[in-house]
């Protein structure tokens, strides 16, 4: 995941968007039970040992860690805007033996790489939260080796759909696209992957949509209790208080809506993404 | 896809459903389209040579065929509620030259079979069209053998997602709702199959979302043109006139919506689906 640095150093447009979620634990819990497999499955097919690799917006590493493996003794570049993530994609690294994973901060409007250096350009729910998805294709198109592949997935909140209604879960969707766009971000960015591919000189794109659903009750109080946590304690809620879009009290309702949800036996949870296999000519 | 017959036959309210699209050429293009790989991958690591399987609702038989070829020399017997889909369904199997399939008209919520006869139990995107999917699934559930498994899958229209936006299109979808509920359906029945599998005695579901996604040139033009020709031409648009739903230069304005929409290079739509795979116990 991308997090931009602050406005005042950076002016330009595209460099203004704020990662809304931040790093706090309640994000991470969701970051880490991120897998090649549950994640990235329409990449895995291009991926043959021997590849180098770029992963963009790498976040707390563990889908890097399974491209890593798939690729070696290929090597993996994993970047991320926010150093601080870094330590945790580092670890689990470290955790899982893997010595061809280099990790370093970056903003993927401006890679500091040379062109057509990888074979793989990969970046997991990475666009809907930079400030201009189409230059970030277009700098991933150009670090990527002509017959190489630029991969992007992204969620696509306006597609989430769960049971059952509940008009607090609504107004969390609502307020959750208020508060990302406000900071430059475009959270129904699955449906867009293809127009920005375009927009970015792709001509030869293979697209996909995959889904994540939480049902289980483990499922349901890991999904409910990380989004309660989220909308109370991270960044987001900051950002949301700050940005005048909810109150507190607002927030501790949508909070407390999760967990009655979670708890239903017949909760059901689906996260849409849209998916793109970029080839580069 | 179940076809019910028409009410005054059957007064019994789970028996009044009206089969929304009806079998235009418009909706058998789109289900014809349909195989065992793009529809009920979920379903097929359950799948052995040997075992019995019933396919509910078979339309024209083309995911059938799939599971005819997957368990032989098991046999499929399939059944559907409209006897004149049946000659398509019939012809498919014999053109891929199976004999292990048999085919037979019934209503999904009186099933006539003995308790116990089949390992599998099948139904894709009918439960969305039953007046009662909670008999329809009990049925299921009786029919089907200690250990098998009852699978369902069905797309939640509510969920649809494309791009870009065209405000005909959000009118073509909610006319779709109205219809179909004025009909006896449920046409976000993806996010409920949970719900009714639990209502219909279930206790060991396993629930994951899939989706169709069109994208392409070739996509784009089968997707729009079925959807543009059955909003005038199908059971589905004589039902929306004759229920004043919509009047005929709304669907020839919803027609017109759709056609555009497939012509524009970066158009992207999403169907997602609900899908349970509930093992008997």
């Amino acid at each position: 995941m991308t997090h931009a640095s602050a406005p005042s150093a950076h002016p330009a447009a595209h460099e203004t968007a704020v990662y809304t979620h931040g790093h706090h634990e309640s994000v991470l819990r969701s970051h880490t039970w991120r897998t090649a497999a549950n994640s990235a499955a329409y990449l895995l097919p291009s991926l043959t040992a021997g590849l180098d690799v770029l992963d963009v917006g790498c976040g707390p590493g563990t889908i890097t860690a399974d491209l890593a493996a798939l690729v070696a003794p290929g090597r993996v570049t994993a970047v991320d805007a926010a150093e601080g993530v870094l330590a945790n994609a580092r670890a689990v690294a470290a955790e899982r033996g893997l010595g061809n994973v280099e990790f370093a901060v970056a903003d993927v409007h401006a890679l500091d790489f040379p062109d057509d250096s990888f074979d793989v350009v990969h970046a997991h729910q990475v666009l809907q939260h930079v400030g201009d998805p189409v230059q970030a294709l277009r700098e991933m198109r150009r670090v990527c080796r002509p017959g190489g592949v630029v991969a992007a997935r992204d969620s696509d909140y306006g597609a989430f759909t769960w049971f059952p209604e509940r008009p607090a879960l609504d107004g969390w969707l609502d307020l959750y696209h208020r508060v990302a766009r406000a900071n430059g971000g475009e959270p129904d960015a699955g449906r867009r992957l293809v127009s920005w591919a375009r927009r970015a000189g792709f001509t030869e794109i293979t697209t996909t949509a995959a889904t994540w659903c939480f049902a289980t009750p483990d499922e349901r109080a890991w999904w409910s209790g990380l989004w309660a946590d989220r909308t109370t304690g991270s960044d987001y809620a900051e950002l949301a208080v700050s940005g005048g879009h909810a109150t507190r009290a607002e927030l501790t309702s949508i909070a407390e809506a999760w967990r009655e949800w979670g708890a239903r036996e017949d909760a059901w949870f689906m996260v849409p993404h849209g998916e793109i296999l970029c080839r580069v000519s």
